[in-house]
């Protein structure tokens, strides 16, 4: 290769340096420990699907961001090319939520039924970049698809809170509305039903903007005062805070009805099961982005992490029957990956749950084989050991390898055992065993 | 969407069903346990890459079958398009190696000196789809960059024996070669420089030929018959059976030298420190495929695999540096990971180290609460439990349960408790404190 290539990523994609990647793989794999405790089973998707399916409307905004895959071969024909749909058949996935769909639509005869499944994987989306968003990122998403009872919402909550609680993200609270909910307060407001989105919207930056601010926007959006003024009265009397009770007997439509229903038993059941280690509270502003959800809808904060949600889901009822040609009830969770391994990050520093140790030896050693036994004693004790030839400055040997994660360094003594002197800020806790 | 999209995966590409994904992961967790026992870090890199850099020469072949992405915005001019190159910028990463190289490049002042590194992740191919070859396959590397002695060969052997060996597989063997060796061969046999390439690609068929036949295809791609005699006599009288100490006097060249001390070292080490769980054998037949290998060469075979090997790699000084301009002493050892999960799914069966339970409950059950923490008490005695809402038939539940993977039904008693019983065939071991 000529020294002329430029060795950065691609533009807006990064490399993970080892302390991170060692920090996504533990967050990756208490994640999968916990959800897996909830029967949850793990599938893969390709990276790759038809642009037919990435661009069939179930990917909203995400259609524009995909990065297309050029036709190889015969199918390429630069000379009649005339639009990009000349040139690309594939395209890599922008979530993990349209791949689901197919993948059930075309395994679903040898799935369990009704399916739990857990992915995690990295999507593509060709987005301006920005700091701390990139053009690759990984996915964490928990489904239930064949489960049209609210037992399916409780597992999500249960199984997500416990799996943010294992990684040590503190004091988490559970914000849940329903999309029926909103669209009948929207209809006995009303707005107008093709108008709706727009309301929600708004509605979206409720704890962001003042009454008035709200009230602005959705004037300057176009909306009736009659019904932005009952919106905010609504909102003032019944929302805030926010009461269930007072939500439907001032809405009274049926499908109102049977949204706080849920939404009740939802909190009731979910309160009572969470015993204290999380809160969940009704919140009548809460809109979530994605148009397909249809039912309950809910997002996770936590006290680790103050400028927004770690994870968020709902019931999406609509989406997964659409290639199968049938109703198939699904719910999903998914967890902010990349934005909890950042926090995690913040929080621990780095891992005490592992010790990492250089068995440094002379490269003349006459006894390489004294060495390598050395090596397997300390790795049957349970430490991570690299082999490091002896520097001439100990010093500075020992200075580059606590930058890069050592705990202490070992020699092997007249006898051939291991001797190892842990690095002053790193004494590791007592182990059973190693002390008298 | 509509019902019309195809819902297969792309050609050449394949969903996972659960009960592979989950093998999938375990292999997984468990060669980076063990290569992160030995001191490798955890890398990862982007999956796409500039076209610069993937088609720069260290792919060989593998170039010519990128899944390249199309320029996006601006950048992309349809009309002014001439050739691939003007409408793609990016393609999907063939094998971790070129990446490797550029990660390295870019990081290394970041980076541990030497870096041990492990990588694990999918490559894409634009092979002519096949039996159990495909599109998208994930590649398992570990490579120690910086370490030019052979304690890197080593280090390498013992780390991926253990992996192979934890992971289940049998009766290891470790065949060695050297490139410097293979080199001095040819040229002591009178083969001319620039021919040696299709020299190795037919000794590569040794084991596969019988000697007539090796004369033959030497024959036919027109080397001198005095160099080809010379070849079939030095194999037959110092290299069958494979000796070095009469594959160095015979050759007599110093870099032939050079590579039978190394050979002599790596072998009688690793022979020691492997202690009777392996064999590792000189086998001057040995060519391995790509181009850059520079000094020894290694694979690695299985009695549970008879039709090749499962693990393969070497010394490959050249490439690492290139995109530094400086020399990079390089060696990678690569497991061939979906050929050996394809063993380990024909040999295990089926997992026995966990347990798999649906607790069975009445939709209408006035106690969804009892049924909750009735399941977090077996979820606490380390069961994998999913909820399943009682059918009609038990015995039709029963068996849809069985066939993915359950090993036992639960229900809560008029106490509260979770009562188990493990079907028939899969009653499991017994668990201390679990009988009396």
């Amino acid at each position: 290769m000529a020294a002329r290539v430029p060795t950065e990523p691609p533009r807006g994609m990064r490399d993970v340096l080892p302390a991170e990647a060692e920090l996504r793989d533990a967050a990756a794999a208490t994640i999968l420990t916990v959800y897996r405790r909830y029967g949850f089973r793990r599938i893969e998707t390709p990276a790759l699907e038809s642009l037919e399916l990435l661009t069939g409307g179930g990917g909203g905004e995400n259609e524009k961001l995909i990065f297309k895959v050029l036709k190889r071969g015969e199918k390429l024909d630069l000379s009649a090319a005339a639009t990009e749909a000349d040139l690309a058949d594939l395209g890599l996935r922008f979530d993990l939520t349209v791949p689901l769909a197919r993948y059930y639509a075309h395994n679903h005869g040898k799935l369990p039924e009704p399916l739990r499944a857990v992915q995690i994987g990295p999507v593509w989306r060709a987005e301006r970049p920005q700091r701390g968003r990139y053009r690759q990122f990984t996915q964490c998403d928990i489904d239930i698809l064949g489960i049209a009872s609210d037992i399916a919402e409780i597992e999500l909550i249960l199984a997500t809170t416990e799996a943010l609680g294992e990684l040590g993200l503190g004091d988490l609270t559970v914000r849940i509305n329903d999309r029926r909910l909103l669209a009948a307060m929207a209809t006995w407001c009303g707005f107008a039903p093709d108008r709706h989105a727009s309301v929600f919207i708004t509605l979206d930056k409720w704890d962001k903007l003042s009454p008035d601010e709200v009230r602005r926007e959705l004037a300057e959006a176009g909306h009736p005062e009659p019904a932005i003024a009952r919106m905010m009265q609504l909102y003032r009397q019944a929302a805030v805070p926010p009461d269930l009770d007072a939500m439907r007997s001032r809405l009274g439509a049926p499908s109102a009805e049977a949204a706080v229903l849920t939404l009740s038993r939802v909190v009731d059941v979910v309160r009572a099961a969470a015993g204290g280690r999380f809160r969940i509270e009704f919140d009548p502003t809460l809109v979530r982005g994605m148009g397909y959800y249809t039912g309950p809808i809910f997002e996770i904060t936590s006290s680790s992490f103050a400028a927004g949600s770690i994870a968020g889901g709902g019931r999406y009822d609509g989406m997964i029957g659409g290639l199968l040609g049938r109703h198939v009830p699904a719910t999903g969770f998914s967890i902010g990956f990349e934005r909890v391994v950042d926090i995690l990050g913040k929080l621990r520093g780095r891992s005490r749950d592992e010790t990492r140790i250089a068995l440094l030896f002379d490269e003349a050693a006459p006894d390489l084989g004294g060495v390598l036994r050395a090596a397997q004693e300390l790795r049957s004790q349970g430490h991570l050991v690299a082999l490091a030839r002896r520097m001439r400055s100990l010093g500075a040997q020992r200075a580059a390898l606590e930058k890069h994660g050592y705990d202490g360094v070992a020699t092997v003594d007249g006898e051939g055992r291991a001797q190892l002197q842990w690095f002053a800020d790193r004494v590791p806790p007592p182990r059973s065993g190693s002390r008298e």
